[in-house]
């Protein structure tokens, strides 16, 4: 069950994490639809791919690594019946890429057979499965979600959501949770609402994934986002919501909107791609430089520098390009690719910037190590400025809720100042998106959802949800997905 | 973690179950010893082949489908470091090939992380196991293995010997059992020693192993075997024995000799090969017929054929020609070739045979379906005469103890006179060994294993560990292995 | 040799063809450059990939199916040592997937041995065969670049540029063409120019490639493009050109610039990007339309919108969105995703384009069967009028020269008025770039291009060289390359 | 197109070689049954396995590495349609595994296409190869099977029957031979009848093959062996026969008797099997050694141990078993495992050798590597006395019609006294048959034949077909097949 380590191409990026789907559709080909809603979903996780369904009877799965499309083929997803499915794909934040790690989890337990998927992180999953384990409980993976896995099979002679909502009580952290039965689906958002989760129909079948562009590609319609802390059972009966537990403050993700989420998606209300426009014209507003032409990064930085120039006046140019064929490579690169690997996702479209005082505009920094190489590039392709500019704030703090933020000595502006950061990636200037102006934005977009309804954590280290003493990032698999 | 079905060769044998193979070498390369120790046991179990490793701090593995050979690697064999390992190969009873169900089993518990290899068969899994699933534990796997490893986390909280000895008085059946923690080694022989166990030395490693084949293909020396109801604890203070349950009637599987075992193995002190020579001779002995000469049906007839030679003074030679590349297909056989399929593993040597009266002896007839093919086979090759001898009694009783045999109705001497067997496969005669004849040959062999410490239940239906009432042979995942 | 046949994604745009590149570099990992240089060629193949590297004393090569990264892992690579290297990938134009039809061909011949790659179609490709085999030729592949082969070692008792020559003079149609001997690098370009073919230099190292992109995934600089009809050596007495045909009118293939290349090439002095801008600027002055947002087909039509946006002064926003992951997929869709399977790759954003008058922009139509469902899904997500523009004239004739645009009576253009087309794909109004206005966007980029060195031959029927009578389309394995 | 390079374990046996297999059954799934007869020549050939099949229009293959089983799925199968096929299993007598030498070769030329398949090697095929190329041919092999090919392209204007006897005057060595066009069959055997080649009918279908074996499997009827000489040719008329050259001496290989057939086949009308229990008794008549048991070396040395008892009276057994699982491995063996690596294959039956005084009969001895390590494993199973016999003449001098004997000096026998080999293996006493024993024993069972029909080249240096002068054994890619 090993793999294959491969070179993922260099990029500075935060990275997601999870992506979920749920299927309640008897006389459907669940198996076949999960697929291609996975397929929407590829965004949130590369490294393994999985469907389990359920046939009444019981639950029968697949699970391979890489991307959807690697992990499936026709002969694996045709035995697949059933009538209910979930689906997951994953992106692992440490660097176990085991398939046992892989997603769904399937179990058997007193009263038959289960599947989990998970999409966020158990900050309090160490301590859960220490008392566990010591209670005779067995694992199978070093991940968080086994800890969820393993509750709801101790609180098996309840009723399912009975067992659920005493699991609940026990966890702590962000989770938007698929559990099936052999014929029956749950979903379950966290009640800070950290990651997304919405209900669709296509025709008699239900729909449950974690952003609205799968229920896009499969023709099913939206129907509305699942709620923090709500729990959502599907069965022959048709479908009942639970809302068990008193909610919280709620603390949806504002990086989903930001980076990860993809832009056609509408998010509790939001669409994607306009809050990025509108990042954009909000930094426009707080950001005024002479300049030729403004450019994005492809491809989360083009929405940004679109409003960028919309409310500037500057034009947008495509100065940057991708190819389109970018993806793992099991090639290690030489000395002279290495030092410019950047090249091999982008490259300066010359007769666009030469001898142009140009804006570059980027949805975030994490470590920093690619920005100054595109600056270089940019100015080898004959620009004669560029200039940095950030639709966000500085990330100053770890992400505990499912993001790959890695520990905080890495993130270049815990620990640099902006100055300090300008002069390493060798722009002419480099300004940030203020924490004001991003809930600004936000606001425009939907001013029903409070500016403190959003967690900011990774730009400000106020922490929505209580995260323990010292913890050692990640010291579980973390992300839990 | 799907898998192809092939098309096995038909072949009328009962069908060994599991090999394992445990090695304590700190400064040896363990795993590489371990996969040539596990080709030497490919005999016993060609389904799946596992090796888990401990290094100290963890376990680490690789499990994969098919023979060890394709199951392993150079590149997944190098990333197997460590001092400690245990390796399995499996057949399994049932049709569900899944990988999951490979051993060994690795789980994290409370103080760590162990490794289980198991031969044998429990007779009382499904029980067990309800008893622990309604108290909240959860199975991956539906092996009764995985019994064993929850009890084990259950009394994890004692030592390992203490919870390995809770765990012998829980569990009824037949188990060879290696359990490994990240820097010990464990091996166990069920009380009645039905599976073979043995030790080895070499150099200043142990070996244990199912067979002493393994031992001598490795190059160590054998030092004696497990006895039944002991326990062996290897770690870096040394080899610790420990018997602690009151020792049964032994009742060590008498087939091991008559069909499983590699000829050059040595189960408890009596040669494999000389065994069967003997059945042979003791059918030579119950049954005198006047022909040209003796064949055996390869490989494993031949040794009996040899025996009944020798005593009966009547010429053996090679009738029967075995293809050497036999093995799986994935290829489904023309009709032609479906109906004479006995010819892709056997070819009659006509000019050996050809107006001759012939003395065919296989070890066994389990269903019936192939004996009468390769009947016909040799008088296709102008055979006069074909008298098929059997060097065992007929099998009329089910196997519990970690051997395929299939429910009793498909057993053809359950059903069938010995009259109605010679006809369906069209012999001129049909003889098989005696019961009192088969424990002749054995005592003839070593005086000092008594002649009721053999299970001979599948001859008699004496089944000397308890079988639950109306046990519906394997109903959970059988022979555990 | 046989390959799964896959789903591919339905789209509804010409294919190139193929994409070469050549390196030589003594002391350089020739191999792992030509790699990393196919993968910047990308967009020209994604059927099968090749390299193969002289190292002085043999040709050494690996070719596989798929994409560069599908096809190579890093122990191949490694196998492959040298000075000299050519790479290829491929887009077969017809359904034969085959392995043996990939490239480079690698062949022995009397002087030793040799490797072609090819981009391009030859026109007399079947006469020429026929006149080779009726000698006693024989043929490996179904592809025309193996006539380039068996002309190379008729011509072989001559020096390499004097049969190299010889060729030219025997076969007609488009090349850019990769000669590679164990030591030896040769480039050829036909007399019409066709296909892009350009020099750079990587340090000591001399790189040839279909597209400049790939010289700048490497980091080597852009030395100059292969003229029409130029033979280039290079060994290791350095690079030596020569011209000696005397060139006929250059007739370059202006899909490079509408569709084929990468924005971020430039070919012939021409930037891509720059050239789609002018079309949709030009577009904008043929074609002028009251609406509320521009929008673009990612991602080919996305330039050509930017250009009317600006030059009309309608806004530019994204409306529609790219599943950056999508590829090829092993899988069936069911019934209901394949009526809308444009979903798979496209996604409109609703909140963009909802209540308003778009205008989409793509670069062309081939059969017309994609336009239709982006128009309706606009539609679904709100638009209130959708006028779709092409940036290209209608395709009204087949290419004999490299590009799949398969048979005439498939191109809608060919077979229905504009009108019928509009209604076809149900949008509020259609309009192409004129002719007259695409040459006027090329002459705005470069104007020492004369507009006459352009091939319009899809768009009128006026082809710059010669075409067999009743030429069944791609009788042989077209596009050679 | 590479393939990974494996650790065959280590065994002392001259190598074969290849094996063909043809069919002309309209109506049948040829390529079904082209799978199964190949699958019954696996001994001929393990590095890779190829089938072609005509269905009137074209010919279709695939072509694979390794055993036939692995070589081919269901899938693969199914895609080979037709109603006539040709298959080939290769073993290749050096070390270059390229997939593009595998075979059956298939070609188009002026007049369709052709697949040929050869068992044999070529003697002048370097020259011939040399005088083709520099009339233009070019190789994508490296087999001397393609000078065939091209010499029938060359000669394809004439009729095939005429393009194969010029072929044949020609080509010099030794061949059995299958060429396939889209509708027909035919078969040849060189003038020599070097290697073995026979025709079976399966109801209204022939089968052409290598050895009689492949036909039992069938279940096909054996009609007779192809003369030396004569051309078959099969086609929707029937069979025509053609015996166009004059007849040179017969020199059918000796050694396909001694080590190369399977002992099931019968090879112009000798019994492999009782040819070779015959060798047995002809080395008890010229040797008599006072001893307690013969033994045989698995599994071709049993059956001349048989005939060795019977004839001297001393008792047969089975001191030697073999791992029925041993194949390729991947894996590289430690250090102590590679010093005994004859125990990966064989053990030593301690119980039957302790304390007597053992004749141990082997086939051959090539290297002499292995006999010592089995020699000194009996010694280690308590073995009193060890006397080595070789039931074939000492190996002297290279084979070059096809067997991989390796080069002279690599011969043990060629370079060493029968007392210094019997030093090196450390045993009693060592005997070899001797040449008039070998013959004698072949023509005991077809007095028909004889003796100087026989090629003994390899024991006595008289080379019944021209060798080139100083020919660099196998300058190419040897054994042809």
């Amino acid at each position: 069950m090993s793999y294959e380590c491969t070179h993922e191409l260099p990029w500075d990026k935060m990275e997601e994490e999870c992506g979920v789907l749920g299927i309640y559709g008897p006389g459907k080909d669940v198996a076949r639809l999960a697929y291609f809603g996975l397929f929407a979903l590829q965004h949130r996780g590369q490294e393994s791919a999985g469907i389990a369904v359920g046939n009444d009877q019981e639950i029968v799965f697949h699970k391979g690594m890489g991307l959807v499309t690697e992990a499936f083929d026709e002969r694996k997803l045709k035995e697949l019946q059933g009538n209910v499915a979930v689906g997951h794909v994953r992106y692992s934040t440490t660097g176990s890429s085991l398939l046992a790690n892989a997603q769904p989890l399937i179990f058997r337990y007193s009263k038959g057979m289960m599947a989990v998927a998970h999409n966020g992180n158990l900050t309090n999953a160490s301590e859960m499965r220490h008392n566990l384990a010591v209670t005779g409980a067995i694992f199978q993976t070093t991940t968080d979600t086994e800890v969820v896995v393993n509750l709801l099979a101790r609180y098996g002679q309840s009723s399912l959501e009975e067992a659920l909502i005493k699991t609940m009580i026990d966890i702590k952290g962000s989770y938007s949770l698929l559990v099936m039965t052999e014929k029956r689906l749950l979903a379950v958002r966290d009640p800070h609402g950290v990651r997304p989760l919405c209900l669709g129909r296509l025709g008699d079948a239900y729909v449950v994934a974690s952003e609205s562009c799968a229920l896009d590609t499969l023709g099913a319609d939206f129907v509305r986002d699942i709620e923090p802390g709500e729990i959502i059972s599907i069965d022959e009966n048709g479908l009942v919501s639970l809302k068990a537990l008193t909610k919280p403050r709620r603390a949806a993700c504002i990086f989903e909107y930001i980076y990860f989420a993809r832009p056609d998606s509408v998010i509790d209300g939001i669409s994607v791609n306009q809050a990025r426009r509108a990042m954009g014209r909000q930094l426009a507003r707080e950001c005024k430089i002479d300049a030729d032409i403004v450019i994005g990064v492809p491809d989360s930085g083009t929405a940004a520098a679109m409003g960028y120039a919309q409310e500037s006046g500057i034009p947008f140019d495509q100065g940057l390009m991708k190819n389109r064929y970018v993806g793992r490579t099991f090639i290690q690169p030489t000395q002279e690719i290495r030092a410019q690997s950047v090249r091999l996702k982008l490259n300066a479209v010359s007769k666009a910037v030469e001898g142009k005082r140009v804006i570059m505009i980027d949805d975030s920094i994490v470590r920093g190590t690619t920005s100054g190489k595109i600056v270089q590039m940019l100015r080898h392709a004959g620009a004669k400025e560029v200039h940095m500019l950030v639709s966000s704030p500085p990330i100053t703090h770890p992400c505990y809720y499912g993001i790959d933020t890695s520990v905080r000595k890495e993130l270049v502006a815990a620990t640099k100042t902006i100055t300090e950061i300008r002069e390493m990636i060798g722009a002419e200037s480099l300004h940030y998106l203020s924490q004001e102006g991003l809930l600004r934005a936000m606001t425009e977009q939907n001013p029903d959802i409070a500016e403190d309804n959003y967690c900011m954590a990774c730009f400000c280290g106020s922490y929505p949800i209580e995260i323990p003493i010292g913890l050692d990032k990640y010291a579980m698999e973390g992300c839990g997905c």
